[in-house]
């Protein structure tokens, strides 16, 4: 907490005081626009900048982590709040607060219970199927606004303003830093002013649309000073807020984390997934005294405030005390930004979150992998953002059991004259005896896989009726749960019932400490080897004796 | 599909004709119990044990399996049915027969679409401490029944046959079979005899009620043949059946195959998860034709159909067809059964699921999992059964996630001399480099732990900053899923900004494999070792060469 402030060292200043200037013209285009997105006035994506980012900068652990409005979450506030409240009415507002204030609870609540490992319930091709469902989403969001109007009846002027928006952002966006750069920029000089496009383009079409007197929707005059929390709502408002309350708090966590994991590997910092918890219940929890709605990190304001400079959180700082000013000095200006442009600069930052290339990748790693990133994103499509995140939960560890739960177990055999021992079907010419079975369990044994393992155990001793005794190689068991124990001990009833000795050889350290506390060694049908060969040499001379 | 009739043997048929008559006898209180803990008038348990048997029979793979009403099963149905309809009404028992039809069908759906493996959803203490919960549950529900009344207007005569059919049970269960072995009986058949102490309890009861003329509820007149599947009613019925016959559904399967698991080892028989899926589909489609209610193999009636011989399904029919005869010929002696003794039946063969055996030894194997299980137990009796099992699924899979989050890492050292490693904290004087950091993870990598592996690997780096080399072990590393892949892919990344080279040692031989097919070994930031001394000797040379 504020470690930063006290080991504050000069030479960081000018990162520092770059990052902020830039992440704050990053930030009015950007907040406003994902305000629209959570149904909200655009300004209020100004308040949710101001509080929030100097909490985090309190109570996080990421140096250059960004906290503010971002798309997703901003998409499932408005989810949550639709059923509620009319989209911009007095109640929405003051719900919009209270679920920000619960979000920073839940988050608050995780970190000091320190359960921050939920995080991992989502893979990252669930969590690539589910950005890009709620993209697309987004994208079809703004397709009224961009027109002024639904497809049937759209708005000439809101069009055109629109379309021009676009396609200056799309342009900025692919061109830009290759032309500054070619032009004789120092590259990550052109990067920037690439990255401060959509101000550019908000500032001109503002202007355009004063200076010509077009008439168009802008974001509408906006009162000085923030709005207030207001915690006063029915509780039956507070409980159906709470699902999703909970759901936003793991969405805020996963991109938040991801975000900060990726810049602590590039600064070789040390994050505290607890602290990080506390960090962003903190910032919502401001969110919500500022009266706006849930915050999180977002990897590509984090990734511009890194690349602009940002030492430490004093970054966030100066954005904030610049969006202040922002907030109270130019006041009139922010009214006159055209709603066609904010739509615009919406569908471009969010085209950039259709990351194909994760998908392209799965496709060829591991094809199940592509089609539950793809079952994801027709989650989110057909049944919402909301029940995508449950669908994710649940095709994430879908998978996990479906593929933990077909262990690779080979059956082993000596090579003829030395003490390796491999898998029969790799190398055909190993030894074996038709009364000493031994198989290599490649997996940890858990609830997921024990009764695919017994299965499989009980199918090689039927189909060798001679085995007398069965040796499991547990050089690749990294871990033995409770189910995989009970597992083991009925095996062990079940072989010594039928005369066949269960022996177990290369039990890892630490495995073995845990066996040592349960009941499996003093019953065991068997003997612990300490290696595959020893067991073997014994294990054939009781044969030989009977 | 009755292979077992075309390879009969005639030595099996004893044990078959035995096992028959046995489960027959045991059935008769045991359905008529069962029914009553599904709300439904007793005779439907027997109504349940016909054709779901025979169609199992034909269906299944076990050989031993016996199929029919078993409590926890039952207890959900009533569960299910509360809230749309009184116990025991007409539209109670139309409902109850199409909740057995919407299970059979969800049943032969996750076999003919092959996901058997979804029963791994739930660990072994989970599912103990849902047993647990469950018979808690039962055991409350038969108070009432066991009096004759609630607790403050006792019926004297119901409780004098209750507590009196408590005792015979208990003593019975316990003292029976040590008795007639200890009286010269052969003891497997003294077992038996104990286990048909719930019908001579039942009988004598019955006997007692009709020669005294005493004044206590019976089960009543019974129609003669079956009830019929009705399957008319509204479409919102069918609806509220929904989850319930989905979670139904996973219990039944998660119970049998528990059952039919165990016994299949003692019998070196092959199961087959789908195939087993499809006989309990069928087996409950049956039911819901005969007009009665969910069934399921039971682990403690199966054993005694094991024991008592039963060598192929031919038990089961013999079974069925005694149950019919029953049906039709005693009628009489059916009505005139004893509420309070069928209760009596139902706390004492519950009382003998609260193993606490499998608690004793999670607590001292794994306390998280005993805690697993208690909370799972707390959540039935706190929440219902029903969200019990979805609290079970969830509680598994967060154990599972929170291990898996905290996978071991050792920093590797060469002992002197030798080509071996060693984990440095368990062997301090083994030889490292400074500028090589050698580390082995043992676990798979997956999206559960591969935030916390980075995060370790960032620890590991900040320690010993005068890395210039990475190298991974991988021998215990038995799968790398896509999203680690993506972790590895961004770990290069950021190591070769920061002028580290990242290697990876004995990859095993699958792992391999599949990483060819990514763009991992193309983007290295340095070499694939076959093993830790081939990359220690060569990053060596080359750091003395720098």
């Amino acid at each position: 907490m504020l470690q930063w402030l006290r080991h504050y060292k000069r030479a960081q200043l000018p990162g520092d005081i770059s990052a902020g200037i830039v992440v704050a013209m990053m930030m009015v285009p950007q907040g406003m626009a994902y305000a629209l997105v959570a149904g909200l006035p655009p300004v209020y994506g100004i308040y949710a900048s101001i509080l929030p980012p100097l909490v985090y900068a309190i109570f996080g652990t990421s140096m250059t982590q960004s906290v503010g409005p971002m798309a997703i979450v901003s998409l499932m506030t408005a989810t949550a709040l639709a059923p509620l409240a009319a989209s911009g009415s007095g109640l929405y507002l003051v719900l919009a607060g209270q679920l920000a204030a619960m979000v920073g609870a839940v988050l608050l609540a995780c970190g000091i219970l320190r359960v921050g490992f939920l995080a991992n319930f989502f893979s990252r091709p669930v969590m690539s199927g589910f950005t890009i469902g709620a993209a697309l989403v987004i994208v079809s969001g703004q397709i009224r606004p961009l027109f002024g109007g639904d497809l049937a009846h759209i708005d000439a002027t809101s069009t055109e303003i629109g379309l021009a928006s676009v396609l200056a952002l799309v342009l900025a966006r692919f061109y830009l830093a290759p032309a500054l750069s070619a032009m004789g920029m120092r590259k990550d000089w052109a990067d920037m002013a690439a990255k401060l496009a959509p101000m550019g383009v908000v500032i001109i079409a503002s202007a355009a649309v004063a200076v010509l007197g077009l008439h168009v929707q802008t974001t509408g005059a906006v009162p000085p000073g923030l709005p207030q929390l207001n915690l006063a709502s029915s509780p039956a408002h507070w409980r159906s807020l709470l699902q999703p309350a909970l759901l936003i708090a793991f969405i805020v966590f996963l991109t938040s984390m991801s975000a900060a994991q990726t810049l602590a590997l590039k600064r070789r910092e040390k994050l505290h997934t607890n602290s990080e918890l506390i960090g962003l219940g903190a910032a919502n929890v401001a969110s919500a005294l500022s009266g706006a709605f849930p915050v999180t990190g977002s990897m590509s304001r984090s990734a511009v405030n890194f690349s602009a400079g940002a030492n430490t959180p004093l970054a966030s700082v100066i954005t904030a005390v610049l969006l202040a000013i922002a907030l109270v000095v130019p006041n009139g200006a922010l009214a006159l930004l055209p709603l066609p442009t904010l739509a615009a600069t919406i569908i471009v930052a969010v085209l950039g979150m259709l990351e194909l290339d994760t998908l392209r990748q799965a496709w060829r790693y591991d094809r199940g992998d592509a089609m539950t990133l793809l079952a994801c994103t027709g989650g989110v499509l057909l049944l919402g953002v909301e029940a995508g995140v449950i669908i994710g939960v649940a095709l994430s560890m879908g998978m996990l059991i479906w593929r933990e739960s077909r262990p690779h177990i080979a059956v082993l055999g000596r090579i003829a004259g030395t003490e390796h021992f491999r898998n029969i079907v790799r190398f055909p010419h190993v030894q074996t005896l038709p009364e000493v079975l031994v198989l290599r369990i490649d997996a940890g044994l858990f609830f997921g896989n024990v009764e695919a393992v017994s299965s499989r155990l009980a199918d090689e001793l039927q189909a060798r009726p001679a085995t007398r005794h069965l040796v499991l190689v547990f050089s690749a068991v990294n871990s033995i749960d409770t189910s995989a124990l009970f597992g083991l001990l009925e095996l062990n009833a079940s072989l010594r019932q039928r005369g066949i000795g269960l022996h177990l050889a290369e039990v890892k350290g630490p495995v073995m400490d845990r066996l040592k506390e349960s009941e499996l060694p003093g019953r065991l049908n068997g003997k612990i080897f300490l290696s595959t060969v020893l067991a073997c040499e014994e294990l054939s001379e009781r044969v030989a004796a009977n």
